[in-house]
């Protein structure tokens, strides 16, 4: 596929980097391609980086999206529907928007509020501003390293997917498999409201990160048998 | 030990049962005991109930509470406050007060909103209405009969502890070994503030239930090895 990723920061970077060695086509969106290109990713620059990076692309986010077949949101939830607005409806239209990103509020240190939760999400609010969009919110409930190599973690553990597309659902589940995660382990929770579930989600994520001082975590749910 | 279920609904007749046949002198408390005791409970009224409970007492919420060592909160969220007021701090001073409910909204139906969320949570309104109190927040991620039988679910699957006093977590933790929690199953999330987490994760749980349509699961948190 024709895959954008927008975001420049880790997760955006390890989406990209992860995608093009699975034999997809991948540009990473920027607001402002030159800035980035001189930004620092570790002690290269951002145009080293790309250039280390077999083939990954560098467009605004916009350019990115044009052509692609699936957009992935991997900026901060605070700045995603900016980020998408200068996209805009047109251009998400019909494709899959894989959103990754949750609304933490992190002003106040950790562990983060959202800026939106209990009766609105980000996924939600992103699925509105672009209804043309095929939104389907999934993998924001672990950490990155996680979403891309489920094997880090030992045994059963799960992701979920939520969106108002049943074949665009059908897209990321194809990807999520490409990841590494076995069909049972993928849970299906509903529409698009049901992102408020796995954004809230987040704090308990937090939580648990304040314990086990570790990101090499996931939840597993346990179901007696039918 | 001397209970005090607070709640006279299905969860509270649940634990009180649960907790006499574990050998604790069981007292609910209820906001009116006239109105309870010719309340139905099945087809029997409250008082039939009690008489073939076992030696379950039914008083105020006060009187229940005046010589326990451990008050119980099963109310409704949203009644919650209101019940521990008609106790008052005084009375819930040095007592473990362990907090089962979420603050549910259900006005507009399933799945439910919460009355406070994100910046806040029930269990720490309750720590500052009573500050003399030890609020343990636990129990609540899971349905009731998983509460008190966790081999409903095979596997490990696990029960969060949260709240500011450390004994008070401890005295819970029996309480929990009791219903058959093993030491390994029982995460500490930190203090009361991590009430925010667990309740939040509520909106999870209505999403799993929305899919599954059983209440019998539960999350395990898996962990890569140290």
């Amino acid at each position: 596929m024709k895959i954008a990723v927008l975001g420049t920061g880790m997760v955006g970077r390890g989406f990209a980097t992860k995608l093009t060695s699975l034999g997809h086509e991948v540009t990473i969106g920027t607001r402002n391609v030159e800035t980035t290109q001189t930004s620092k990713v570790g002690d290269a620059t951002f145009t080293e980086w790309l250039a280390a990076s077999g083939g990954i692309g560098l467009r605004t986010y916009r350019d990115a999206s044009a052509d692609a077949d699936l957009v992935l949101n991997a900026t901060a939830g605070v700045h995603s529907l900016e980020a998408l607005e200068s996209i805009g409806d047109e251009v998400l239209g019909g494709k899959v928007l894989l959103d990754l990103a949750i609304p933490l509020d992190l002003s106040n240190g950790m562990p983060p509020t959202l800026t939106t939760a209990n009766s609105d999400s980000l996924g939600e609010q992103i699925q509105r501003a672009f209804p043309s969009a095929r939104v389907v919110k999934s993998l924001h409930t672990m950490y990155f390293e996680v979403m891309l190599d489920p094997s880090r973690i030992p045994g059963e553990h799960d992701v979920f997917v939520a969106g108002n597309d049943e074949d665009a659902k059908e897209v990321v589940r194809g990807l999520l498999a490409e990841f590494g995660w076995p069909a049972k382990s993928i849970i299906d929770l509903g529409d698009i409201t049901t992102a408020r579930a796995t954004e809230m989600y987040s704090r308990l994520f937090f939580a648990l990160y304040g314990q086990l001082r570790t990101f090499d975590f996931n939840i597993h749910v346990v179901r007696a048998a039918a």
